[in-house]
């Protein structure tokens, strides 16, 4: 396409000069396919033509260039899209708004595991503490919801149910415009652009899909995300995370009666509700993935990310004492009881607490939970108790996991689906972790395809995440039959940077000074953390040489990174679901760029 | 030395059995100088009859194995040797009773930067909290005090001076026994086996160092460090950790108006006043070590170390608020006021309290500095800021420092003294950090050399502690003329272990369930920590052949990680004072060990 100068001057035309047209991604995409077509360019022409990043444009709703509105507030960018909403101040509201039709944007301080009813019921995240890492981030960048984070302008009161920003006031209710692709907040509703998937982007990455040697799979933890992310066109799920599931308001009772049990006997019971849950879970996830493989990992963060805070607890419980000076005899309640106690439901709430003897229960648990809290505390959870480390401590909560995997898989095959689940440990820092979890399946395996009588394939593997893993690739490929490479814990532990703490510390001054040129969770740190990757896949290629590798940190989606993972050798990406066609754009560039 | 079994059967003398006699050190040590000055053994032999580990049983006073005293209690034994003194809840009790002649025995929930001039006046160091790497135990093995670290089992209640520990209470004052070296903690006096330093062992390791290839340096932070690190043989000073200053009574309140400065000009304020200071501390250090090397570490911790906790100051503002109401208009001032601020020495405290204005005043200098603390709260304090980090975000504090090292050398030279010092730059990842301190170095160097009008030798050089560091080391080395591998913050990256959460949580269980043999941060993790830093030695020394190279992390003393760096060719170890004796024979050993 052309932009042309012309004038016509006594019926006479004159060319004056032309340049090349710019187009936005919607135009890019459709004259590329239309010229190949018109066979005025080849196939890989058309796809040099575009740009990965531009598609983002297209996938993600975004704010129409022209408006008016002015910011009021700067947070990160910490989840692509934009996104109109009435600001609400907890999960709660949000959800019942949410239900009822309304288009909300659940506006906290930060937000934690028991927010998540939220995010689902709300268009957009908008929070004034935390980094690309903060909870808020991670679970709107899995879901494709614009989030932005840390915007710290904003002063949230949830006692009075205001946000302060300046010289203005957002008051519960407000319609508020979040851009988390750039992290301006604005009042009021601004125009959008919609996301479109054209039918031209679909034929493109198809012919995308032919030339490149990168599989790009998606990171998806429930049946929804699935099969969005079929709709993106991965070729299956890389990444799998299971805490999510435990994090449901359903569950998450049932996930705490685990962590306080103080009796391997009292775990089991609660993790006894949880098998058939998650069961339901891996199950749905697998048979809309059929065939295609769906990688599960294992229980990975720290048990107490499950547990409210300490502040919150504390308060809690003084409140709970007073009303049991007041309550004392009394039947009727007061509406702030109903608020207290979140465990059952809200019809029980009041028959439950009228109770002075069953307030008594309540006040007991929330001072175990409470102690076990203090008990779990850690100076850097980053480097703590979680992952696999919690699988060896604690077997019998993996070996929950893994046999509803195993049992998931095998109603699967009874209802005739062929499915293809893959079990992955994270945090493994030494082959004995590996052969441990192992022996876990090993055991429960057999029990399994006995019960329902069928055979059952998987496949077993291993994150590389901790660079110890890296210097092990050789000894760990003995034990795994897949790599997957989770580059956010990695590159954090080669910087020795916490990512929440240094990006909002001193990294953005790193950029200024040029100290270093990318933000390394962003694009990958090829010097650094890329040269110790390629250590640990020639290292683990030496034991298994055809080894399938995989990475599947954020870095999966972010096109330069991945010309790199395509160079070293890699044999798939994943990423979140909207970045799965850019992705295979960039994948398809990484293999022609090459020729 | 032989035991013999005999009999004497009418008159007749029968040798019935005879073996090799068990010696304690000092009588390994003896028998071995004695049969080499006999010629019945050679001075290798004489040196390879002797474990390193052995050593210590000479360098730390122990308990007699005799004892009739049970244990009360054990913790984690966190810097060796025993001690008996009077159990004191605070650092300021503790410095007053120990500064009257009394032995003390500092017994805190765990200690803090500012406790710092207790465990000066302390026979040695007891905490109910904290792992290997808390405060109490880091500075408790500079220090050459015994430690014992979180045992759990005892209940500090510093409000009623008493500590409880089962069916047991210690009141403040009572007679303890603490084995730093077992964990074991006794009610009373335990008989005692004091330290020697015999000539003979003086002699052995001097053998020792005409055949070591690896020098053994000393950790110290004082010029009594300095002196006892000559004393055990030390061949300069391989670590001089400087915020360890910053922490002194008189100097803290001007490191927190440093902190605390909302401008450039009044942090620059305070550093003038820290200047000088710290060129004394230098200056005395160097000036023992004359002409042997002194490298210097720039500020590494966070800075909220230097700061209250949140806990703390939250309390206190309570109670000076409290003491406003109260106070208004009174001039005299209860018991309880004195303890309440402590920036200012007793005499005044009355004087300045009294006034109401006063008391203003310090309510918002403490309001400031919570608002502070807050501010700097880290998710992953060991990943945050900290190290070369601060020094490129505040480079005023690092500029302080560097001048006061080059000016204490300047002063040096004047006197006649041929001091050798080093600079010596933490937590590095990427030459860009070094090019820029270096930067620093080259603007003041001149100017000192000029206001001095002498010529002053220095080297520059980098801490490697981040894995990006071992991977980039050949581009490190272009600017770094030495290296210094800091072993216990890279097993914590390689690992994804935080010591702290580690050693109390999971490492237990690892160990008894054989996932991992050796603690990592006590034995060097040869298969990955010792892999990374062979692989940063061959990068490093492409760049610069003959490159000096050590280790100041807490391996540099332990016998067997010894045998590991001098195999690949490290150039130094460095290790606390009372740990010298043995590296210099384990030096020794690994040299002859190896034709």
């Amino acid at each position: 396409m052309q932009d042309f100068e012309f004038t016509i001057e006594k019926g006479q035309l004159y060319c004056l000069q032309t340049r090349n047209g710019k187009m936005n991604a919607t135009a890019m995409v459709r004259t590329s396919v239309d010229m190949v077509r018109e066979a005025l360019i080849d196939k890989n022409q058309a796809l040099l033509r575009i740009q990965p990043d531009l598609l983002e444009q297209m996938l993600f709703p975004r704010l129409d260039p022209n408006t008016d509105l002015v910011p009021i507030a700067r947070g990160l960018p910490a989840s692509p899209g934009a996104a109109v909403g009435h600001a609400i101040f907890d999960a709660n509201s949000a959800e019942k708004l949410g239900r009822s039709g309304q288009r909300v944007i659940l506006l906290r301080e930060e937000t934690k595991p028991e927010d998540i009813h939220g995010f689902f019921a709300s268009q957009g995240i908008l929070t004034a503490r935390g980094g690309k890492t903060s909870h808020a981030a991670v679970v709107a960048r899995g879901m494709g919801k614009p989030c932005v984070a840390g915007a710290e302008g904003i002063h949230v009161d949830v006692l009075t149910r205001t946000a302060v920003v300046g010289k203005y006031t957002i008051a519960e209710g407000d319609l508020i415009t979040i851009d988390g692709t750039t992290g301006d907040v604005y009042l009021g509703e601004a125009e959008m652009i919609e996301a479109v998937f054209t039918s031209e982007l679909e034929v493109l990455l198809q012919w995308a899909d032919e030339r490149a040697r990168l599989a790009v799979m998606a990171n998806a933890d429930s049946p929804h995300d699935a099969k969005q992310a079929l709709k993106y066109g991965a070729m299956g799920i890389g990444l799998c995370r299971t805490e999510r599931m435990f994090n449901a308001k359903d569950r998450l009772p049932i996930v705490i009666d685990m962590i306080v049990a103080d009796t391997t006997k009292k775990r089991q019971l609660a993790l006894d509700k949880l098998l058939p849950i998650q069961r339901e879970d891996f199950k749905g996830i697998l048979k809309i993935m059929t065939p295609k493989p769906v990688t599960i990992r294992l229980l990975d963060p720290p048990i107490h990310e499950f547990l409210p805070s300490e502040q919150q607890l504390v308060k809690e419980l003084d409140q709970l004492l007073q009303l049991k000076d007041t309550v004392q005899g009394m039947n009727v309640l007061t509406d702030a009881v109903e608020q207290l106690y979140e465990g059952a439901d809200e019809h029980n709430q009041v028959r439950y607490l009228a109770d002075s003897h069953i307030l008594e229960e309540v006040i007991q648990k929330k001072t175990t939970i409470l102690k076990m809290v203090r008990n779990l505390f850690e100076t850097n959870p980053m480097l703590g108790h979680r992952g696999v480390r919690l699988g060896i401590t604690f077997p019998e909560i993996y070996s929950m996991q893994i046999r509803a995997i195993l049992e998931a898989a095998a109603e699967c095959v009874k209802e005739g689906s062929n499915v293809c689940p893959e079990i992955m440990v994270p945090q493994v820092c030494t082959a004995q972790e590996l052969i441990r979890v192992k022996s876990y399946v090993d055991e429960i395996h057999p029990q399994v395809e006995e019960k329902y009588g069928v055979k059952v394939e998987f496949k077993f593997g291993s994150m590389i995440e901790v660079v110890r893993a890296c210097m092990r690739a050789d000894y760990l490929a003995q034990e795994a039959e897949f790599f997957s490479f989770g580059t956010n814990d990695l590159s954090q532990a080669t910087f020795s940077f916490s990512r929440e703490d240094a990006e909002n510390k001193f990294l953005p001054m790193y950029h200024d000074k040029k100290i270093l040129q990318d933000n390394p969770f962003e694009v990958l740190d090829v010097k650094g953390v890329g040269k110790l990757i390629k250590l640990a896949i020639e290292w683990g290629r030496e034991t298994r040489p055809d080894m399938r590798m995989g990475v599947c940190g954020e870095h999966g989606g972010h096109p330069q990174s991945i010309q790199f993972f395509h160079k070293i050798g890699l044999t798939y990406v994943s990423c979140s679901g909207p970045r799965i066609p850019s992705a295979r754009l960039a994948a398809a560039h990484a293999a022609l760029l090459e020729e």
